[in-house]
């Protein structure tokens, strides 16, 4: 009988970086990942259907915190007030993990294809989600997809600023900042 | 030696279409689409690594046109016209054929999600190569990133229009239509 693992999911994500970072993605098995963490090959199985989606661990749980904030946000926010809300409630979520995590994981990424097209995925499922969440406050289609876009956008971009080095601002600042810098943009395309 | 074969990305594309369509994509392999378009496994793969590759068949095409059509507006084009420019030159260079492609093809994309995160990495992908475009035109990174979303959308929703039954307008002018709604949705996002 498996015996409960405290952080067995956080274990087995730090110990899949650590090995990607040093032996390369696709050398490195689950196996190998497994034993890195002190576990076995079926408790990584509980937790993750493969190696490639360990890295995109987060995402559901950014989907759901996206959609949750959108739901939440007042019932009069405009569509971008709404994306703010859940990316704000996305933001606050995130730990010093998810910072160290973000920092690494994007090393990783940049040196399998495969990991690239995860990662394009995640963005895509994102959008989705909170494309999702907009409609269902009865947002136009085509406004709750260029706004679920504007989001995806900012919190990539707002991400991206937080794990740089020595950067002191709060993770919900940074991503509403750049939220607003996209909207600004959208006026420059005509 | 193999033999020069007239059309056999075509016939290679058509018979894919016919077997995922009848007995579903997961059970084709490839052995059985060369085949049945009376070519030989190692044709097949001159021209596609993998049988999800057959349906992403026009991406590298669809990308060069609307790099070279962006590339081609006239230099005070704004980013969204250029954007529109781009769109007009794939739109103008689909046939028949790829009317009748895309509207089996969604059918069959509905039915499997490895056919499902293919066809999101092709508009990823698309995208990407707008935005490359217009970067090279001197938009700004967020603008072109922007544009190159909104330009994917509207290509997207044009040729869901176009493959609908008994729709009689041209590519272009449905693709180019649905870009101006997109751009009208801006104003809706505050």
């Amino acid at each position: 009988m498996p015996r409960w693992e405290p952080d067995a999911r956080e274990r087995l994500v730090a110990a899949a970086l650590r090995l990607f970072s040093e032996q390369g993605y696709d050398t490195t098995t689950v196996a190998e990942i497994a034993e890195q963490a002190g576990l076995t090959k079926s408790t990584f199985f509980r937790y993750f259907p493969d190696k490639r989606e360990v890295l995109a661990a987060g995402q559901e749980t950014l989907s759901r915190l996206f959609a949750e904030g959108i739901s939440a946000a007042s019932a009069d926010a405009s569509p971008l007030a709404a994306v703010a809300a859940g990316l704000e409630r996305a933001a606050r979520a995130m730990t010093p993990f998810n910072r160290e995590l973000g920092l690494r994981v994007h090393a990783i990424i940049a040196t399998s294809a495969e990991l690239q097209e995860r990662d394009a995925l995640k963005q895509v499922g994102m959008a989705a989600a909170m494309a999702d969440a907009l409609r269902s406050r009865g947002v136009p289609d085509l406004v709750a997809i260029l706004a679920a876009e504007l989001g995806v956008l900012a919190f990539k971009e707002g991400f991206a600023a937080w794990v740089a080095t020595n950067n002191q601002q709060e993770l919900s600042e940074l991503v509403l900042a750049a939220l607003d810098r996209l909207r600004a943009t959208v006026t420059e395309l005509d």
